[in-house]
């Protein structure tokens, strides 16, 4: 199949990203999409060519980003411009050409999504917005086809990363708003001007095409109820703990008898949540169905490449549905059928990973010196040791011992010495530990 | 657009759920999917008339299921038979009549899927099986779609719901393996022979898939490293939780450069990663993407109508696919845009929520007799109050009071009497606060 003409607007951060994700994977995606997506065009007015892998690959790249909608080679603008202007003019005018958008800009949507559908739908072409909520999670898709048998009785989410970190430090550390703020901006999280992070309006545009996409409605910006997190104290989010709670700054759709709840606003959540426990610049939303019942989506809610990722799948999503092809289709296994790799499964015992191993030592001296002797010599760093008292009468003491990460037939080798000695009673107990990073 | 005919093979568990939620939610999935999803014929050996709405809208039921596959008015097996046979013959018939086939047989696409991929990829027909793999939650479309631009590096996932409730139901309540194994089995979480789930074979059916979907690998069931929880003690549990661990049943894809990991085994994670807090039957999967970081997805992994959301969503997908007529895209706004609702958006002044209220109270007696006489005036009830020890020669005291569910503008106006008491100091601080459930 053809390639796929892309043309980029706006180099910055999420454009950066965008371009160096195509480039490093191109070749995976190439395997799923079944075609080669090519950014042809695209336009900045300043870039840093340094920080862009795979520039030489763009065949031209112009300030005039009218010229990259006006383009007729272009199939699928990508607009990261940002903004309400020119963003919603070089998008009408993308449409009006005939061309598919791509678009990670929130306020936009928020404000003239209703404009832009309509302009999209009368000339048969899609505009596709997944990175424009919680960055790299596939929320748009997740709630508008994941959940297509549902009714969506209510979401909740964070869904802006400053606010949460924000929120987070004031708890583990005890610090205040305006001191994390501070650090926040210099660490890049929060802009210069932080209103529309700390105020709940980039929460606000978000939560407006959430709500829309839940409850099928129109997009209603200005009617989504919004308070920002520049109020909270301390000591809220200390006796919030105190009581069993933590302070989110949540957006909530929900569907009433009376009407539709659009509002963002600090809110205490019991800590058993799993949302409660989503900390730092992370995102999460909590969607509840009538069928599914409560479903949670988390991950990277900005930055340059989780955002690609969402901008990339979407342009993606936008070539499978230019042609009834079946070879266009998303594939059963994800890659096209002759692109399926030939990798060999790994045997378990060339597994490396950490291990958890529980034993029966008799409780003398000189017994854990043999077993760390001879973890030792098989190569196996020990990162924690737990030796427990006997019980009452007991000759046998259980020792547990944390081990680093290394290749399971080396353990296996080294259970086997353990459980030799005279000292050990019994099978050790061996359960396997990852810390998931 | 004309109604999609679907012929339905079994009326177990999930097959009910999956007439129930049609019938229930018919209109809304219409809204979203731009035409009706219509069951015209089902086949079952036996079914609980009683338990299963809608049966007078199939236009047929029978006891035969090749009747179903064999009828040339049906767009789109549904086969929830379960099992190998006659599931496989049924799929590769349905296949070889053209028809499309939906799925939520584990066993099957992890043992048959290469085979029955490859007659679906000859007759061009697509084979949906979301549903096959963590129930309600839409995994294999936030990996295969969702996170298309991304080299996923791993994956892990609590794939199994009645394993994690014993482990879960071990820590929290100290309880033996045995014990709460038969309490799941009386609950219906476990089968009376539980050994699919409780020796990993369940899970390693899943991982086999997500494996697949993740690396672009062929099925290979057969080396799945599987080890199940049947070993596990409670002081194994106990120990962990010393430590700072929870061990959980995972199940774990992995890239590395000698080979594809793909393991299922209990293992301990630090008790600090979201995923160590899934407790009970619900699953979850972290997926790490080289763009998007570490993601994560949570919800119900069985039970009829979770289940049923993600066989429903399969059958939307299928039906998005078979033209590319605009009209027959995901809608941008999740709904046709002649089916958006009018309902309004709720004044905040109408929304309904329960209340962290923290004010500067004098430290004298009776104040407090005041604050929730206006309280009770107002109707609002008291669910917790928190009153601290004034500071060294303070006058006032905060008191903190936690309500329960109110309408916003009887709390506006109760705020307002308080803050008028001589007894209180400055503002009200007021926190809005969500039980989520």
């Amino acid at each position: 199949m053809k390639p796929v003409k892309v043309g980029l607007l706006g180099m910055g951060t999420v454009g950066s990203g965008t371009i160096n994700v195509l480039h490093r994977n191109a070749e995976e995606i190439a395997r799923r999409a079944g075609r080669e997506i090519r950014i042809s065009h695209a336009a900045a007015k300043e870039y840093n060519a340094e920080k862009i892998h795979g520039l030489d690959k763009i065949d031209k790249i112009t300030d005039d980003a009218f010229e990259v909608v006006n383009n007729p080679d272009i199939d699928i603008v990508i607009e990261l411009i940002g903004g309400y202007s020119p963003a919603r003019e070089l998008v009408l005018k993308a449409i009006e050409n005939d061309k598919h958008v791509v678009t990670a800009n929130k306020a936009l949507i928020a404000k003239h999504g209703n404009e832009i559908f309509t302009a999209a739908q009368k000339k048969g072409v899609m505009v596709a917005f997944e990175a424009a909520v919680a960055g790299g999670i596939p929320i748009i898709k997740a709630i508008r086809e994941g959940l297509a048998a549902n009714q969506i009785l209510w979401l909740a989410g964070i869904i802006n990363g400053t606010g949460n970190f924000i929120l987070t430090e004031m708890r583990e550390e005890g610090r205040t708003f305006d001191d994390v703020l501070k650090e926040a901006q210099a660490l890049g999280y929060a802009e210069a001007d932080p209103t529309f992070d700390v105020e709940g309006i980039d929460a606000a545009h978000k939560l407006t095409i959430l709500g829309s996409i839940a409850f099928g409605i129109p997009l209603q910006f200005d009617k989504t109820y919004t308070e920002g997190i520049t109020t909270i104290e301390r000591q809220d989010v200390f006796y919030a703990d105190q009581l069993g709670y933590r302070i989110k700054h949540l957006g909530i759709a929900r569907k009433t008898d009376k009407g539709i709840e659009l509002r963002v606003h600090p809110t205490l959540i019991p800590e058993r949540r799993l949302i409660a426990n989503v900390n730092g610049v992370m995102n999460a939303v909590l969607v509840k169905g009538d069928a599914v019942g409560p479903t949670l989506y988390y991950g990277a809610g900005a930055g340059a490449e989780p955002t690609a990722s969402a901008v990339i799948a979407d342009v993606v999503d936008v070539a499978r549905v230019l042609t009834t092809d079946p070879n266009n289709r998303v594939p059963h296994l994800a890659f096209q059928p002759n692109k399926l790799s030939d990798m060999s499964i790994l045997p378990m015992e060339e597994v490396v990973t950490a291990y958890y191993l529980r034993m029966q030592a008799i409780d003398r001296p000189g017994v854990l010196a043999d077993v760390t002797r001879i973890l030792g010599a098989a190569g196996i760093s020990i990162e924690a040791i737990l030796q427990k008292e006997p019980d009452e009468g007991a000759s046998h003491v259980p020792v547990i011992i944390l081990t680093q990460r290394v290749r399971e037939k080396f353990m296996n080798k080294a259970i086997k010495e353990i459980e030799a000695l005279d000292s050990i009673n019994d099978k050790i107990m061996r359960i396997r530990l990852e810390t998931l990073t």
